[in-house]
């Protein structure tokens, strides 16, 4: 197969807890990196909230505008968890038991466990692809270009290892940082140059002040290798010429 | 002032930094917490690129449908920084020094130090309100309901402060927790009666894993006190008779 060189994906988190602030998502960060590491890159992430409509509406737009979705969140068996009955509508199709999901958890809980409410984690999309949870045992799910995954942090981690096979990327997007001990106005004239010379590489530039150290971090993103090596060099003969210090953290 | 009871806001989060996962967000929590306190509520996030023609859609699409819109990243001195170009465009205003701003910066810089790359940060789009900052000198700003701040965490922390008489918010947004050691389907249908029957409180319900305690948040959220601590009552006397436990973290 060739890989085509741009494939593109959005994150739906869903879920009120991120969009009052109690919980600070961190599903994007994990996504995203994985996501990277095949070769696909994410264009745009949203937070909504448990609000059937509102699913209905994001997940039909992001579907046909990426290759991929991911949504995060609102699989599980209480109330405020309508993820899979908003995408059932989104995609017009029967919200019902998944029978190969019924006996998953059938078999995961012990007998006389297996109540109503888990039910309830059981009832999909017609015809949904299984995601399946080695965690927790409650599997996710896919319909077409849209992947539902729970919005438990260490459950979605240990769930999106098994995606690899349905995920067909594009290069990998490599990625190299170089951090200087300096500010960003020192070096922002000369990041300009480099980055108007090197269209194909994504260069970004952000402060950081970690470990008692203050500096700027210098994100270079392509994938590319060998362009990604130009502009490191350029900025490491920058540094030298201006005797800023090259920080390793 | 007669206050309204809803007032919505979105985040913009603009950095291509946090859709490779490279950086996790945390500006999203940091002013959803804030807003809520003042009676803001958040419908919606966003995380976008550095790309100038997405800023000005988005940017044009959240602020006709929100209160008021809240974007992070992209106000320093390198060529990624694009925000106050874009906002610019977005209201159709030119892009120029802010001579309030440059009185600022120029005061706050050294001699000779005020070059170039850090002018770059008093270019604003036309008799934009700039929102003081007080950690790092230069400004954000705010054209009609668009409130521009950085994306560095301390920075942003230190400014948002400032604001408070700039935004009008409905009645404070109240939140309560009760913590169950139990799990979600021992308490789901339970749940659910409980919030078809108070449509006005916005209940979650949210497992946790922490300090080596497996149970349930449950947080309720409204902007009457009476109805959280109504449907508090209830769930602590569903607690006492199934005999499950309050967790205190």
């Amino acid at each position: 197969m060739t890989k085509s060189t741009k494939v593109n994906a959005a994150i739906l988190i869903i879920g009120n807890e991120i969009l009052s602030g109690r919980t600070q998502d961190t599903n994007t960060s994990t996504i995203a990196l994985w996501l990277n590491s095949i070769g696909v890159k994410v264009q745009e992430v949203r937070v909504i909230p448990d609000i059937e409509s509102i699913i209905v509406d994001t997940v039909n737009k992001l579907r046909k505008t990426n290759d991929y979705v991911f949504t995060t969140g609102g699989i599980g068996p209480t109330h405020d968890d309508i993820t899979a009955e908003s995408i059932s509508k989104a995609f017009d199709l029967n919200y019902e038991i998944h029978k190969e999901a019924f006996k998953i958890l059938e078999a995961y809980y012990k007998p006389g466990e297996f109540n109503d409410s888990r039910q309830k984690m059981v009832w999909m999309p017609k015809n949904a692809n299984l995601i399946l949870n080695p965690t927790s045992g409650a599997p996710g799910f896919s319909v077409e270009n849209v992947f539902c995954l729970p919005g438990v942090p260490s459950i979605l981690k240990s769930m999106i290892g098994g995606l690899k096979n349905e995920i067909v990327g594009g290069e990998p997007i490599l990625s190299h940082t170089i951090r200087l001990k300096t500010v960003e106005s020192e070096i922002a004239s000369f990041l300009s140059e480099i980055q108007n010379n090197n269209k194909d590489v994504e260069i970004g530039s952000y402060p950081f002040f970690q470990a008692g150290k203050l500096g700027v971090s210098i994100v270079m993103r392509s994938e590319d290798k060998s362009k990604i090596n130009l502009c490191s060099s350029k900025i490491l003969e920058l540094a030298n010429q201006k005797k800023i210090e090259v920080v390793n953290l």
